[in-house]
């Protein structure tokens, strides 16, 4: 049972969604957590590397910890689970074609057949730290985007997060070690109605006809 | 009448899509055009900032001027209407200060209620413009992950596409002069079954059990 299946569509769940700020502690079931994981996992990626994993929190005094990390940010506490979205340090041979090679075994192809593209896919190697920091993050982003419409699809409130000490974060939960650094946050739990003062005001995004242009260049 | 309403979950939608590489020439409804990109307006960013714009290409001859931009990739002939995301060059005060003012109108609050709001956003105008720039692609990216889900909601193919000449686009499109430069390209229509390599391929991702840590740091 989910919001899906009470014929919502995309756009209502949208709407329905907001940043929460204030969550009432209330839990959410494993079942759901997993869900948002697994549409997370099928988010789509550059050359389908998926360059990050998914640290999902729940221990209470692992939450109490991070809530400073995240300036104090009270959806730390009132989630349920805490989601971080870890990406790899950079682009490493090993990470990309241990992926490629994964690719081909799960197609049921040699790991031959993966030659070319790892020819193809030199060029990441070859980019800056920088760039590959950016090229990555971006990966992130996109999934952190599927990741919110999974939440609102099961009636789940998400906080979308990028205000947190990275450093901290990556030092508490032993990212240095897996070669990972954290991106984003998304706290996931259920809105208190009473106390979030967002909840109560209306969303207001870039209007229509100032977001959309046709066919531009050709007027 | 859409994927939703016929019980399927956004698992299944992500399960059915695929960077479609070759596609039919069909059209895509209006309709579903516009329901795509509201989808997309919907989006979240951040501080609410939604630093991009969506240029919708559907001429003919536009697509075949973008198609050696775009590396003679076939999805951008095939399809039926192609989503230029073009964001922001930077966060000017002129943009970022009409963007909150508007949110205080919708929400009928007097103007002078973003003044916090402006004082506390002021950090933005201070970072790089390398920063900048990453932090206002890397909402782009979350927004393109909510339009991937849009289209295969409703049974749209959708083409994400990372590679192309983004110095060329943004001339042919006369970005410029909208100080828009374009980040991603979606290709939006419907697969040749026949015809493409991809689709009968197994669609492959990072195993879960190498895609998520429960509570790291703590075992």
């Amino acid at each position: 049972m989910n919001h899906l299946t009470e014929n919502k569509t995309l756009i209502d769940l949208l709407q329905w969604r907001y940043a929460t700020k204030k969550m009432s502690g209330k839990s959410v079931t494993q079942d759901k957590i997993d869900l948002i994981i697994e549409a997370t996992r099928l988010a789509p990626s550059s050359s389908g590397l998926q360059p990050f994993k998914i640290m999902v929190i729940n221990k209470p005094e692992l939450k109490q910890q991070i809530f400073p990390i995240a300036n104090n940010q009270q959806q730390i506490i009132g989630s349920s689970h805490i989601l971080v979205f870890a990406a790899w340090h950079q682009y490493t041979q090993e990470r990309v074609y241990a992926m490629i090679d994964h690719i081909n075994t799960e197609r049921g192809l040699p790991i031959s057949n993966g030659d070319g593209f790892k020819k193809g896919i030199g060029g990441l190697f070859t980019l800056s730290q920088e760039q590959q920091k950016a090229h990555i993050t971006q990966q992130v982003y996109l999934a952190f985007g599927i990741a919110i419409a999974a939440a609102a699809e099961l009636g789940v409130d998400a906080s979308p997060m990028e205000g947190f000490n990275r450093e901290a974060l990556d030092d508490l939960l032993g990212l240095e070690a897996l070669q990972l650094k954290s991106v984003l946050i998304m706290p996931l739990g259920y809105r208190d109605e009473e106390a979030d003062w967002l909840v109560k005001l209306k969303k207001v995004r870039t209007p229509r006809r100032d977001f959309v242009i046709t066919n531009p260049g050709t007027l």
